[in-house]
């Protein structure tokens, strides 16, 4: 059987686990405050040329969108996020369990629009009854989207000036930014999301590590920051983190993954090459399925792949393919997802093209 | 250095670290739902001699006891805890920002007394007014206590006893379980726990796994549970961990810890040997430090041992040991902490030995 | 100045202050044990012909929504809402404060259809992923609706028949529901609402008192709700209310309220005869703007009416009238409201189309 | 039968209902936003001599208790509280509803002591792991206590310099505040109390309001909260208000209620005219009592008075007297609560007296 159903279906990059196992002995403190920790944040804060960033160890996505929303939202604003947005769809309601409410926008391709940011916001500060209302305060924003998709650098510029224009901050859920950083045609480095965005995450967990996603502040002291909150945009994240429930013991075991997923690895950073190699797969598969005239419903530059297939065809291929349901067509045709990642091996590609 | 700070400065037991290894590239689904996870749980289900118990694997010991206390508490009650307990002294309020109250009462050597609890239960029903006030639903105790302490059986079965009487749930803290199960003289087993608890955690940060606790609810469609909540225990348990935020992706890697965890190794299941190792060198610690004259705080059975250290003393061994500092005693010295772990070595025992 | 801004710009209906005066100092016990509110609760009960319901008084619409519905939604569920609904928009986030989502729909008119429901529900019981999705546990309906319209009977037949369907209650905010009740060709009674819904209010603020919400749990103790929810649908719903800050201390000004709106005064019950004062006045002013060629946004047939006004119009009555703006249109027009109540002077109805 | 149960039994001061009768048909914007409400903000800034102060109408003290502390607390902090406080014993969790925990102290007589606030402050700001513990952020006090004990100048004065001194606030409930200030041989005048608390509530509900409770911030803008906050310590307290349920539609009758309360009666403001009628004929009660032999548990110069009671005499007094019952004495006999207020008649007090 041939697994596509998803990005996270094996362990870690080998790297990880001979470093874990060399330094199974080493007695470090706990939650976060040893040398690994401290050595994969320098390598973060490198890799994103921000030398400014706060940079924190947390254990998965839903928790990383959920614990930064709640730091950075005061306790009348609530997040703009578009209406296929992980947040509003499918984390199970947990940033409205931390008692914030997601302010849900139409999606153009899995992605918010600035200008539909921008109505919301003139909307609310119009309205003269607007202490009624829940402020918007947070941008999110998922790059990639649900859907494959990336902003482009003028998409995100657009955006950050927007949250400039009326004092929201921007957030980018980076779970799969790997494949974002290595998307076909994008102009987005990490530098230009560490420039643009307040805070955002980068994705371990479905990038070459057990789990993990590092959340970076970027300018947590910035004279913005500071004015707006009357203290650093991390304060006291820490203790939050803890409050959450979302605090590892052993933060070492973050440490040491996240320091071996940004060393250079054959002159490249090797979280980039994960992406890469994950990229390059799924183009390959892209581009098989449509020298077959196969339809793709989406025009994905990234690691997932949305195909369009008829009853039969996706009867026949489940029988030694494994992939994901991801909607009904009007026409009766099924949408199915076929993702890669950095541990797909390219004769499983190779294996599933033949079967078209 | 010898570090005798707390039981999780290493790594993972080397087993665990060789079957993520040797797993690395099976393919899994994710969330828990994967065959590693079924076997873990099946080995937890036998040791507990508890075969109706459903099984679910958390990140760490604050989570586990925010989360689960959020699905046992109905919304009109609180959870009664010692006033030394960790979820009402270093958990950063995770309780209370899931909406409960701990309700505290003063501890006997770290512990709950049953007596205490059933005389606040008892002013709670007798109080024509209890609706203006939080209800005592559920008692948290933790096993081994902060102070090193362990329940005898007939104490636990005193307070479930108490806890049936009032209709409350009785939930035990395992963050080191391994260790309350080895203690000296102790006549509770792990099938005593699953018997008297409706729910209870067994800890795996503190006890050779890489992180992870292990959720066990005992009997989670019994009839009472049934009549009390029209569900089961456990209805819905993995929305409401998706929605804290405390869902692990790739559950495999709780599943392969676990399960290495409950295996046997030498005729022993692996979880409690690693116990009897950290005890059995915090014991020799113990006498070591009182034949040579020195007092010790408490009279621990656990891995975790609580010596009076006057200033010169104290200092003395800093310069070659690192322990913890507990607090002062009212004659100006100090009360420190020496943990021992499943990874101490027999070696360290015997150099901090023979500083003394 | 002529005021049509909103229904709540007055005091009490005079009988209430009245009353209020007469039993001043008669002393009773606090918080809603006293004989007046008994005695409302027994009026209410007979008038809604639900002789098992449970009644409770609160002080404000937004708390009656974000109490009830913090009672009626188990820890999994969210709430579902037209997209105009006022929980959704116009009350700062206080479902999300306490913990749950809501899962808005578009509305049509004001009002959620069945289909829309029955179509969500679908979705989330078809899909095999849904524990990681907020579960639609409640429907909430606003009757009448922020557009001024009402739902048919067969509409809340169907709504209610989906509810059932999917194992969710139906929840309907009545704030205006006197005026829904006297609505223009309305085919829906007290009796039909409380057949229908698990829980729904009875607004007195709009509609003659003071302040004051009545709650009615229509059926409570049903076989049905002891099997969802292990107890009734109001169990310990009194220490919510004190928990969520909602509980009036002197209940009898609460009570002394919804008595003497809800006995009869000329053959009729008094809240009804003020529902029909403000429709009626609300009617007039509907039929005089459309005698004068103005156009209507909504065909409201409640008490309150949405009109086109170009801006010199506009600008022309607001020097003699109040009234609330409501939104652009966009050819440039502005749709205001002009809301009567159970106070609104025939006078002033007169004097407002003398000004067309 | 007498009546001295609680001192919230009567309905309101009768120029109150008076000026509600005669403003009722007085058309007024919601939300507290209108003239009657500006008004009483005037008086009470006046009464307070604290011209920078914001005011705002709540409609109940556990739900001032509750928002207020929602406001004043950021996320890491927790309020430091007597263990008898209002907030951690009969609020049913209403701080906890909202997230944050109760630090609770032993009390003095109902007090909390400054040395007791400051030893809990020292220990936290000591502790090298505090960022996993709940930080001290708002001290509560109530004024008078529970058990009818009211501060002395210098022991606020010591409380609020402990407040500055960890960067704390320092609120007061006085949902009594009436009593208080008329307190027997006090030397607390309402101006002293803006002066040190950061915000405190003018209690109405037990001192002559239907109910209804002045939230005063007594320097919002400081330089100091601006340091702290990046904003005003009542900065979008309006929303927030909103956001918990909180929020009276027609503003007016709290403001009503509070401009009566606070305009001069006779050379008096008459909140402190109620608050010494009710004081006076409670020191009435006490004389009489121990001018009978009887023993009181507490000496309280305000409207409570805790007399002890062997059962023979509780039971023979029973049959003409309501009062309340408090708390078995070791001995078994029983401490009993007589409550006047602003509403008692002195006859009643002479019936009283002649029953002893």
């Amino acid at each position: 059987m041939l697994h596509f159903d998803s990005d996270y279906m094996e362990g870690a990059h080998p790297a990880i686990l001979e470093r874990l196992t060399a330094t199974n002995f080493d007695q470090t403190p706990g939650y976060g405050t040893d040398a690994y920790c401290e050595a994969a944040r320098d390598l973060i804060r490198a890799a994103c040329k921000a030398p400014d960033a706060s940079v924190h160890f947390l254990v998965g996505g839903t928790q990383a969108n959920a614990v930064v929303l709640d730091q950075l939202l005061r306790p009348w604003e609530g997040v703009v996020s578009a209406d296929t947005g992980h947040i509003h769809t499918h984390e199970a309601g947990a940033v409205e369990a931390c008692g914030h409410k997601v302010l849900p926008l139409p999606h153009r391709n899995g992605k918010l629009d600035a200008a539909d940011v921008r109505a919301l916001c003139e909307t609310y500060w119009n309205d003269a009854n607007n202490e009624h209302v829940v402020a918007p305060g947070v941008v999110y924003l998922s790059h990639p989207t649900e859907y494959g998709t990336v902003y482009a650098l003028s998409e995100l510029e657009d955006l950050a000036a927007t949250c400039r224009d009326f004092g929201m901050r921007l957030f980018l859920d980076g779970a799969r930014l790997a494949y974002g950083l290595a998307a076909v045609g994008s102009d987005v480095t990490l530098h230009d999301i560490a420039r643009l965005c307040d805070a955002f995450y980068i994705g371990g967990t479905k990038a070459g590590a057990l789990f993990g996603e590092a959340v970076v502040f970027t300018r947590p002291a910035s004279q913005e920051n500071l004015r707006t909150f009357g203290h650093a945009l991390d304060e006291r994240f820490f203790t939050l983190v803890k409050k959450r429930g979302a605090l590892l013991a052993k933060g070492r075991v973050l440490g040491i993954q996240f320091s071996t997923l940004f060393e250079e690895d054959g002159g490249e950073i090797r979280y980039q090459a994960l992406g890469h190699h994950a990229v390059d797969l799924a183009q390959r598969i892209a581009q098989g399925f449509r020298s077959k005239g196969y339809q793709l419903a989406i025009d994905s530059p990234t690691n997932q792949q949305f195909v369009i297939l008829d009853d039969a065809t996706r009867e026949r291929l489940a029988h030694d393919v494994s992939f994901g349901f991801w909607e009904r067509t009007p026409d009766g045709r099924t949408v199915v997802r076929f993702a890669t990642s950095w541990a797909t091996k390219p004769e499983a590609v190779d294996q599933l093209l033949d079967l078209l």
